[in-house]
């Protein structure tokens, strides 16, 4: 899922993020409630309108956002209170109330309310936290109104094995239609999260979509569909694109080093997206260096495309039984971008050497 | 035309200059000639490919920026010197150079090197700078090789009318395939303008395009047009577009506006431009406030579509030999624009005394 933080995947059209092949974008709770504010898009017949995107929306619930963003918070078992990162205002949220907002937003996907556990925390703390989510969890359910909209339970546990199976467990039992699979991948080993993540899935049904959240690099996506996983977020793919920084088979390459001022050819061989079709990477540096947002949109749109792109595939290896082959394929591949990154930091200072002593 | 300094015009793609109806724009030649180099578009196959445009370019002779940005600036008879307004570097540029990066770049026309002359100079100075475009323009033409691109003169004069047409006669009798009017909307008074450019198009060839240089709001379109002119380039559009001022056949309506963060109407009724097709003002007003840029690209595209029907309704009405109601009609409805703003700024202000008592 592209994530349109503010009501708009940045630097893309609703137009081209269908185009990529995204049929379900991420609208931030916490950024639309203070930005233009739930009961303005409301009045404006929703998020969908508003926007102007057919496909689908899942909205998180806003509690990440609380954790990583707000400040002066204070977590008590009814509700958090919290300031406004932008203007300092104080704001309540409870699960009701996330609930609420996100009804008002009229995502087809809300998320129930949670608290994101931070990785520096005891096992008292981290069973704490993660039995409030469970019980904020039945509170969302119980408040849960719109028949137009699925309601995901998240379920934590931290970084313990066996919280996070319990977790799983315990959301499995109350019966929600998906499951997020919530505070993984914030700052933990990658092994100790892929192994964290099995926990969490082979808890929960297989007949239900499990969402992985907050996730989006190609090597995880690939990791994590390996566990089961069926669904995604991040802004990873839009934002390192907007710092010139473009996914392809074997790695990220940066469209602002120097060895791609001449290059005529496309972002990624064989790539059908706007970007690779019309315009060359020599281009797309240019426009970078110029600082001309259009190259945003281009490496935005391209990123999007490849993710897309690496989802079908994934489902075809899938039902072909073929995935492990192409798991196994991809990671080697992909093993290239460390090299990939030296060789380009070598042709970025050569180039910058050279630029020095160019007119 | 619309303007595309760096080898792109500002947040849209070449797919979108072009559905708004734009037939040529213009590249600038003293910017590309910084970054990235006019070798290196010509490498690339010239600036048409290497940014995708199959429409047609103007490129401009460079002299306009090296008066307005460049830093110093020396004008010789034979040359003028300058520093990068990037990097400081030393720069030199004659009318055989001006010509050899305009056929480097490949653009479909070209525009002779000349001294743009500032609004105080006295008329022994105004005479001597003219003097020289006149023999700088003998120069271009002698350089001038590529058969595929037409090379415009350009006439200047200063703020002195008998001058101007002197200037503009001088010019008709080097046989031109169109001709620039430059040095004019550089500080001096509308009416005083709109009197100089008569006499600059009084004494040029009825039967060759005439192409007012850096003039770009409709009132001076249509009083341009008035005057015998057939082409305009402005980045005026583009860039009020991205201060969130958009045309409107009524004056300029600022997107920002806090009367806009409700109105569920397009940016002007009975526009077809993709923004007002498909978004609301309340959305459009949104992207500004939280700084995304998918909100100055359509209000570029507005801007761009709004002065391209302009033309298209005026040469309509010419051929139906209305234009003088159309001009009288346009002049009486745009002068709301006054009130308009000062209506926009009390609603402002009144919304902001409301924003600020809202939680």
């Amino acid at each position: 899922m592209p994530v349109g933080t503010y009501g708009a995947v940045r630097t893309v059209s609703p137009d081209e993020v269908k185009a990529t092949g995204a049929k379900i974008i991420l609208g931030n709770t916490y950024h639309l409630l203070l930005r233009p504010g739930h009961d303005l898009i409301q009045r404006r017949g929703g998020l969908h309108r508003f926007m102007r995107w057919d496909g689908a929306i899942l909205t998180d619930s806003g509690g990440f956002q609380v954790f990583s963003l707000a400040k002066f918070r204070r977590v008590g078992d009814d509700a958090v209170s919290f300031r406004s990162h932008l203007d300092g205002s104080e704001i309540v949220l409870t699960p009701e109330k996330s609930v609420e907002i996100q009804e008002a937003l009229g995502s087809d996907i809300a998320m129930c309310f949670d608290e994101c556990i931070a990785h520096d925390v005891d096992r008292a703390y981290a069973q704490a936290a993660t039995e409030r989510t469970h019980r904020w969890a039945r509170r969302c359910k119980e408040a849960h109104r719109r028949e137009d909209q699925a309601l995901f339970g998240i379920c934590q546990g931290g970084l313990f094995a066996d919280m996070r199976r319990a977790s799983a467990e315990t959301l499995a039992e109350m019966d929600f239609p998906g499951y997020g699979i919530g505070g993984l991948s914030i700052g933990e080993e990658k092994a100790r999260m892929y192994e964290l993540l099995e926990h969490s899935t082979a808890a929960l049904p297989a007949t239900k979509p499990r969402y992985l959240m907050g996730v989006g690099s190609p090597e995880d996506l690939v990791e994590g569909v390996a566990r089961g996983v069926d669904m995604f977020d991040c802004v990873l793919a839009t934002r390192i694109a907007r710092n010139g920084a473009l996914f392809t088979p074997t790695g990220r390459l940066n469209v602002k080093n120097a060895a791609c001022r001449e290059d005529e050819g496309p972002i990624e061989d064989g790539c059908d997206c706007y970007a690779c079709r019309g315009f060359s990477l020599a281009y797309l540096h240019h426009l970078y260096r110029v600082e001309e947002t259009f190259g945003l949109r281009l490496a935005t749109i391209h990123n999007l495309r490849f993710l897309a792109r690496f989802m079908v595939r994934m489902r075809e290896a899938i039902v072909q039984g073929t995935f492990e082959r192409f798991r196994k394929d991809f990671l080697a591949s992909y093993r290239m971008t460390n090299q990939e990154v030296r060789h380009e930091q070598k042709a970025k200072w050569l180039a910058s050497h050279q630029e020095a002593t160019e007119t």
